[in-house]
């Protein structure tokens, strides 16, 4: 199986300041059995079941990689943008890097997790979501309503924003407390009189939702930047940002450690992964699906038979 | 002793989306000798000397004030901006929110301190600076050298960035290990050439400097804000702060333990405060001084005599 | 309502190194209606419903109280034990120390959620329990079912400790992942077996305890401190504690700020709170039966008619 | 040059819970020349200078290694205490585990610094230490006169804590503000006197010197566990550790970007190590002497003609 995250749509077309070598095979949510190993492997063998994930490879030995960072390891390289990837029969990984898929997962599941889930569940993380405080998500589609279940699981009461009742109705359904259609009220407002988010997750690739999110911040709040708009630009009020103690973070994918307690938590039944299945062929007509938003959560490329 | 602060003079002119209410005496950085104290102060008698600064009163019962956030009150009082402040003769404090200044401490010194000096504290507190780390301080006036300073003290290594070249030797004299004049260099190939900074802090209230400060952050540093530009916006972008892991944090003033460590820091020899003095009367040039940016640190109007 | 806490013995008992003055009226988990107010009140009236906690008082202006944890301030005044407390009638208490308690919540609740509730609440956030932590709790009895329902609440997989078949039969009703009767299995032994202990509270005033809860460890985790064995010393073993990273933490009560937010998860329904109810005049068999661990959870004394 | 850490000495003698495989080649503060790498090495060529720590390798894929943690690996190798180390003319190492020495750092400077520098560096960060931080250094020797020399960087102030005075003296000469001979003063009455230890670091490998440190404590603070004396046994008083919100904290040693920082610091002319020379072929007798407490700091075999 590989998922089809929207970053594939981002390399196909060059969406990003950093751009994508081509020709590329896209796809960083693969998921298969290892058909065979390198000389040197030790810690897998054939036929495990494995996913391979966004940070393809890191150096191990750089201050961010020995620091609980390697997101972040200037060396790094990204499944699918710098080194091929998984929308494909077969992919090369190396070893070290992989993530052990558990029994029992569904591979259309586990492909999605590994970065829509991990990704969702380092930003609740990030964002210091516990018991008491209200997080606000902003964007309810592959990693929004990931990241409503990850918030929830940490105790947080969850406002769920986005401008599609279909979504909000499976943010309801997976146990958010309260939903905003933003075509209709103003989150702003909403959240702000629930009291204010102590965090605001912005998965939206959308400037409007960093505006409300900053908005909906109480006191002492953080917003999580994970959606990146095609303008690329929040223009940050600072005075806001100074008298009221807020913060702005930027949460990039998680580490392995972080992929393996993803993986976990849903073996254990603690998530549902709401996606639609495609062929590899359809994998065009799914991109500009995903565009053009008629797409309600993640899709995965069903790559058996 | 009374400190001219930026904040008079945006109180003045009415600068900021939120206005001070006017006629107001301003001066939120003011030592004196306690004159009368109310019939329940219990912690203060006639002849203490003090310094009022700038949150005046906070409530003590809600959810910041009992979490170590006082600044963050809602209810609070700002002294010389919701209140009559310090640039008179005499002037009326709430005991519990008063500072003791430590004998041996000049007051022309404590004045600067009780806004100037705990707001760079807080800064270099909430920046995380501790040794081996790379500070950048964009701005070495009022704040900036004493932030400076504390960076310093913290153990970091600290590169100043201003267009004067006198702040910039006023930098170099009181420790910073590089100096960077923005007039002539870009800040952010220099910072970034030694390594990048871990933390940023901007006391300058300038766009420019903002902009300077991302561009000089290292993998996973954070800008603090300080400064606060007429335009109130910084355009961040978002791509590089999920990528590269960044922070943007606003640090309002500290609290009254982080003023009573800023008072002994300095009375243990430990910082140096660089200030001119001027009388009452010349308050309304002192401003003006101020704005053309004739003045290299701060101004401290003193009251004796 | 007046919840019948340990420390309720401890003090008449003399069982502390720090004794309470006597005579004296204990209990600190008061929930009654204001009755008068003294002249000064402003965030009270009479009729309204609060609760009076162990923190009877704190001076609001130390390091302590400014900082956040209110709880450790040296002039802090405990109510029922350097206070009288609320086994009685009518209580008296400083009006900015009490907790409103929400509409709808139970005063027979309220009352252990004031002192047993806010402790354990703090204990949770101190212990940094989250989703895929395994926390193991020692003792489940007033603390210790609470206690069981904030790590869930933080996400954490728990596995409940006792010597009681019932009370792990309750543990496992409040939705404890594991049990463990310690009388029949070694604790460390299935508690390493599940990969360690992220984190162990310990709440069972017993010294096995705290030797269990140690040696249930994961590489980096901390044991949190509740319950104070007679014997009031833990044998602390340094190279384990040096070599597999390991923290001891002690955990007082929570702040103010914690209190409500303790209530506020009551009130929305995300705690149950186990107790059995006695009258005023049965307080020192309630204490003989507690001492004898006749008591499955909290006995709370009912004031009313 | 290879310096003779206090570990060493335990190996040989089997102190410890956990025993040296023998026969062993001791000694992990290996500073020399590359002179032949493996097929595969990419990071280091002959002639590179480099230092050999005490983590000689770690898995690089477990939780603990890819959360910042390495020295916590539970496949960890242990330089000179499960495969031999460095009291010899040759060693091997993984090429990916040794430090580069910068340019200008004396070997005999840089050995010490790989296992006493790093763990007094990290002990440092792990306490929090930082300006207006009052922080208590037990045992002034290898460990505690780096210790000292950190706490200072970190910009707390330092009492420095032992029985000797010549060691006292050197605390003195490298910065520490207060010193304490524990065979004439109370230490816990004279810290207490200053307000208490916000962090009290014990190197001292007795008993007696965690109880001061212990007693030493301010409210809220941290003791961190360096030292391991013979008995491995800390008496931890419950009640105090919970009224006072104390942490008791093991430190094991740093990471490789830690030893990284710590030879930058020393190559910027930041820390002074204090050590005496002795040849390969003394070795015996200077385990005898440091035993003997006749050698006031470190000693480094010389290995070089």
């Amino acid at each position: 199986a590989s998922g089809l995250c929207h970053t594939d749509i981002h390399a196909a077309r060059g969406d990003w300041p950093f751009k994508a070598a081509l020709p590329l095979i896209p796809g960083h949510e693969g998921v298969g059995l290892v058909d065979r190993v390198g000389a040197d492997v030790r810690n897998l063998k054939e036929g495990d079941r494995v996913a391979i994930p966004w940070l393809g490879w890191a150096c191990g030995i750089c201050e961010q990689c020995v620091s609980g960072r390697e997101p972040l390891c200037a060396q790094g390289r990204y499944t699918g943008y710098t080194t091929n990837g998984c929308h494909a029969d077969y992919a090369v990984a190396e070893a070290a890097f992989v993530g052990r898929v558990p029994d029992g997962v569904d591979p259309l599941d586990a492909a999605p997790l590994a970065c829509a889930g991990i990704t969702s569940y380092k930003a609740v993380k990030v964002s210091g979501a516990r018991p008491s405080d209200l997080v606000a998500v902003f964007g309810i589609a592959g990693l929004g309503h990931l990241t409503v279940q990850y918030a929830l699981m940490a105790g947080a009461t969850v406002v769920a924003v986005d401008r599609r009742d279909a979504r909000l109705t499976m943010a309801k359904e997976l146990g958010a407390t309260y939903t905003v259609n933003s075509s209709v009220e103003d989150p702003v407002e909403v959240v702000q009189g629930l009291g204010g988010a102590n965090a605001a997750i912005v998965l939206a690739p959308a400037v409007k939702s960093f505006e409300q999110a900053f908005g909906s911040l109480r006191r002492n709040g953080v917003l999580v930047a994970i959606g990146i708009p095609k303008e690329n630009i929040f223009q940050l009020p600072i005075f806001q940002t100074i008298l009221l103690g807020l913060k702005v973070v930027g949460s990039p994918v998680g580490t392995r450690a972080e992929l393996a307690e993803t993986f976990a938590l849903h073996a254990s039944g603690r998530t549902k992964v709401v996606r639609e299945t495609r062929s590899l062929e359809g994998v065009n007509e799914a991109m500009s699906d995903v565009v053009e938003g008629k797409v309600e959560a993640r899709v995965v490329l069903d790559l058996r038979a």
